[in-house]
Parts: structure tokens; sequence; C-alpha cells
């Protein structure tokens, strides 16, 4: 279907508060799709906003949030989830001006509640959205603009929600390349509890576990193919995780709870030699992920 | 260190028992390396075993063992552990006769075990070991000669095996271009147990889980790149991993009992808001990871 072609700079002024990998590639992708009239970065770090507009990856940049959103008719947060109530309280000044705000958080039932504490209520043109991309590595360096290519964002409006504030954000997504849908903020944090907050708590889990055993560096050298692909988000930023998990607690709780059931019924089968509860398992596995999840 | 050369054809004749991923990867390289002088194939199914002399992989086949490794000089058996014990019973004759025999399976303890119930005794020329390499595809169709190309093969060689046989099947596996080490079976069986066997079994663990929930289809459909990496070992063969998890089932606990150790205390750290607790974990894992195993 063809999609209507938007003129060009039709975003406006654009402000990415945090210039990582999120932020970064977002400001990459828009700048490539020539989206928006200016780039305005915003971090805590001036090395790293420095650098951000040596890449060329935003125009020019402030270390306030409140500086950097002045005029800006569209402002991204992708900040750590544990920064984000600190950012929007900068933001009350910008938001009453009517820009619209949405971030890339990864839960969106703590940033809901941030920001409702940071704003007395939910501003109506505020958009609460999650890209589902990313690497397990960090930093303005690591970003680039087809990070978003053939990616999914879910938008997770609220009722209070502006349609056009939706609109536009849709719009900015689109613009880096990626489908956008819309779901409710609890249905978006327990799918992705359970698709990616639970497996890389495993995955951290696994290597530290293993890291704590006297022949380590044995066993990370007979490590295959398998291990390495299974342990690559262990090497995601711990920070960034820790926050996640915190922000995520009860939707990864019960998805852990429910892995942890079908965990132990794995375990109490291997120690009762029960072949045949095992291939059932695994078959039934197997057959969901070749069929439901093609490589 | 330039590696002496061999002479060609000097392995004199392969009989591969069980010519799937493995098996057809190993006569594939060898082949090409013009390391024997003939590759007999074996296999319980006609079909197959057609299709691997259609490919070129074997000269010719048997569906019998026994006929297949008459008058072999070196035999690898390379069949799923749980027909390792029947596979050795009709090897009888040829070890007799002083061929070398080795195979590829992922545990050593078992197919020790295996080897002296077949044989009433470990014959001299037996040499356990295991290619650490594979993908999570199965089949002759699947097999290719670079497989081995930089990867490690152990061998678990006994008190009683010959050294000649011990060298003999490290000429064969570094001219598939492996690289051999040695260690004992019981220390293979519980680095393989931790590094190999536990990531599948959490892999089917959790995709068996998140197949049995109700928004299975979403659950797959928002997944993002870094769940198929961790999921893929998923796909592997659901039949040999049972074999392989009961033939290791006592190191298997064991290290899966380290890893629920660690996660219910992650689970605590979790439910109590420790998110310094969660930091540390997840620092050391990527520590770990980013260190000891690079990408």
């Amino acid at each position: 279907m063809p999609q209507a072609v938007e003129p060009s700079r039709h975003l406006g002024r654009l402000c990415v508060i945090g210039t990582g990998l999120i932020g970064g590639s977002v400001a990459r992708a828009l700048r490539a799709a020539g989206a928006c009239e200016e780039i305005v970065g915003c971090g805590r770090n001036r090395e790293h906003l420095q650098r951000a507009c040596e890449l060329g990856v935003v125009d020019r940049f402030e270390t306030s949030p409140a500086a950097a959103a002045a005029g800006a008719d569209l402002i991204l947060v992708a900040v750590p989830l544990g920064a984000m109530a600190a950012v929007f309280r900068e933001l009350a000044d910008a938001a009453a001006a009517g820009a619209v705000i949405t971030d890339a958080g990864s839960a969106k039932g703590s940033v809901i509640r941030d920001a409702r504490e940071a704003f007395g209520e939910i501003p109506s043109r505020f958009v609460p959205g999650h890209p589902i991309a990313g690497t397990e590595r960090s930093g303005v360096e690591a970003s680039f603009a087809e990070l978003f290519q053939g990616r999914r964002v879910i938008l997770t409006p609220l009722a209070e929600t502006e349609p056009e504030a939706v609109a536009k954000v849709a719009v900015m997504w689109r613009a880096t390349g990626a489908e956008v849908l819309e779901m409710g903020a609890q249905h978006h944090d327990e799918v992705l509890a359970a698709t990616s907050h639970l497996p890389h708590l495993l995955a951290y889990c696994l290597v530290d576990t293993l890291a704590r055993l006297d022949d380590r560096v044995e066993i990370f050298r007979y490590a295959a193919g398998g291990f390495r692909d299974f342990t690559r988000i262990a090497s995601s930023d711990p920070a960034m995780w820790r926050d996640i998990c915190l922000a995520n607690r009860e939707p990864l709780l019960a998805a852990l709870a429910q892995f942890n059931g079908e965990l132990s019924q794995l375990a109490t089968a291997l120690e009762r030699d029960d072949g045949g509860a095992l291939l059932s398992v695994f078959s039934h596995a197997k057959n969901a992920r070749d069929n439901l999840y093609l490589d």
C-alpha cells in the first residue's frame, strides 16, 4: 500500500534527550530522511554530546532538558528508565507549550507513572512508545540510521492522549523505517517481560553462574556457537537492564514464575529418566520456534 | 607452527556410521582434504544413505554397521547417544580386527559405559571424542565441509587407550580443520553440561513456556533480535537433545542446580527492589562475556 508522501522537514524541530544507541539512531535515521528542520541533542555528558555533534547525529546540544526542549515541536526521551522521572520534571514548560513528547522506554507502565508524577497529570500530547530494536552495544558511537528498518514500534497511548500527537509520533517512527503498532501499556509490559526482559535475566544469570565456577576459563574456552548466540544479550548495558527489570518488576516476576514452574518439571523429568517428557517439551518448543518465528 | 604434511589418503578406509550433520560434514571435509582411500557410509535409512551417495558425501553405503565396518581402518560413530550401544554391539568384529573406533557424542561418560558393556571391555583402539561444532539443523543435507574449521575437538582417551589410536583420530580431526585437545571424560561432561547442555535446556524451556501462553502469537510477533539469537538453539533436533540430557544427566542436574540457586537470588533481589544486587550480577556477567568470550 503506497504511503502518503510527507513534505520534507515536516517534523520541525526535534529534541532528542539521551543520544545513545536508540536516540542517536533515531536522529541519524530522521536526518537521512530529511524529516526535521533541526535536531537538538541533550544529555548529561558534554563530551558525548560533542561527539554526537561531530558525528553529525545532532545539529547542536544542551545539557539541560528544559533548554534543549525550548521551542521543540517533538521531544523524544531516550534515557534509561531510571532517569525518566527527572527528565520529565524538566519538561513541564515544553509540555505546557504544546510540544509532542514521546519516549523509547522498554517498559511502559513505569514511564506512565513517572509522567503522571512529574507533570501532575498525563499531558494530552504525551505518547508512550517503545521501539523493539537494539543491539547489545550502547552509546552514540554504536548508533546507526538503519537500526529501525523493518522493526516494530509499539505506542501505548492513554485515553487522554490526543490522536494528533499519536499520529505525529507514528510519522516520526515510520520515517525511520519502522512499522508502528498500538496496544495497551499493561499488555505491552507483559509481552515484553516474556520475550525480552526474562531472556535477558536468564542470559545474565547463566553467564554469571558459569563465571563463578572454578574452571570458568575452560568453560568459556569450550563454548560453541550456540552458547555465543545464547549469551550475546548478556553483553548488554547492565545499568539499563537493572532499570528495566525494576521498572517492569511485576510482569517480569510473573513470567519468571511461569518459566520456573516449567523448568522444575523438566528437572523432575530428567531426575526420573523420563525421556518422553523431555522429548515432548523439546519438540513443542522446536515446533513453536520454527513455525511462529522463522529465521 | 607448520604442521607435518601427511601423505594423501593416509587415513585409509573410513567408515562413517550416522551420516547426518556431523558424520556428513566429517566425510565432506576428509574428502576435500583427500585424506581417505574410501569412505563408507552407514545408517538405518536407505534413502538418506542414497542421498549421501548422490551428494558425493560417501563412496558407498551399507545399512548394517558390521558390514560397513568390515575392512575399515577407522570407524567414526556419529549417531545419537541413545543409539551408541546398539551400534557398538555390531562393531565387535571390526574392533577385534584392530580398527580404530571413535565417536562424536556430546557426552563422554555414557559413551564409555556403552562401549564397556557392548565390547565387554574398552577396546585399546577405541578413542572417545567430541567435536564442539554444530548448527541447529540436522541431516546430511545440512552437512558441509567447513563445519569444523577452527573449532575444537575434545578427545577423552582412557588409561587403556593406545597412543597410536589417539594419534590417528587426532590426525583425522585436524584434517577437517579442527584443533584437537584432550581431557578426562568426567571433566568434559561437566564443562559441556555448563556451556551447552544447560543452555539448550533453558532455551527449550523458555520457548515452550512462551508457546503455552494465551497470547503466544503476539509474544513471538513482538520478539526482537535478542530473542531470536537466544532461542536459536531451541530449533535443534529434539530427539538428539533428549538423548544428550539423559546421557549427561548428573552433570546437567548439577549445573542446573547451580543456575537455579543463582536465579532464585536474582528473583529475591527483584522482589526486594534491590537494584544493587541486580547490577552486580549483570555487570559481572557482561564483564565475563566481553572478556572471556569475545565476538
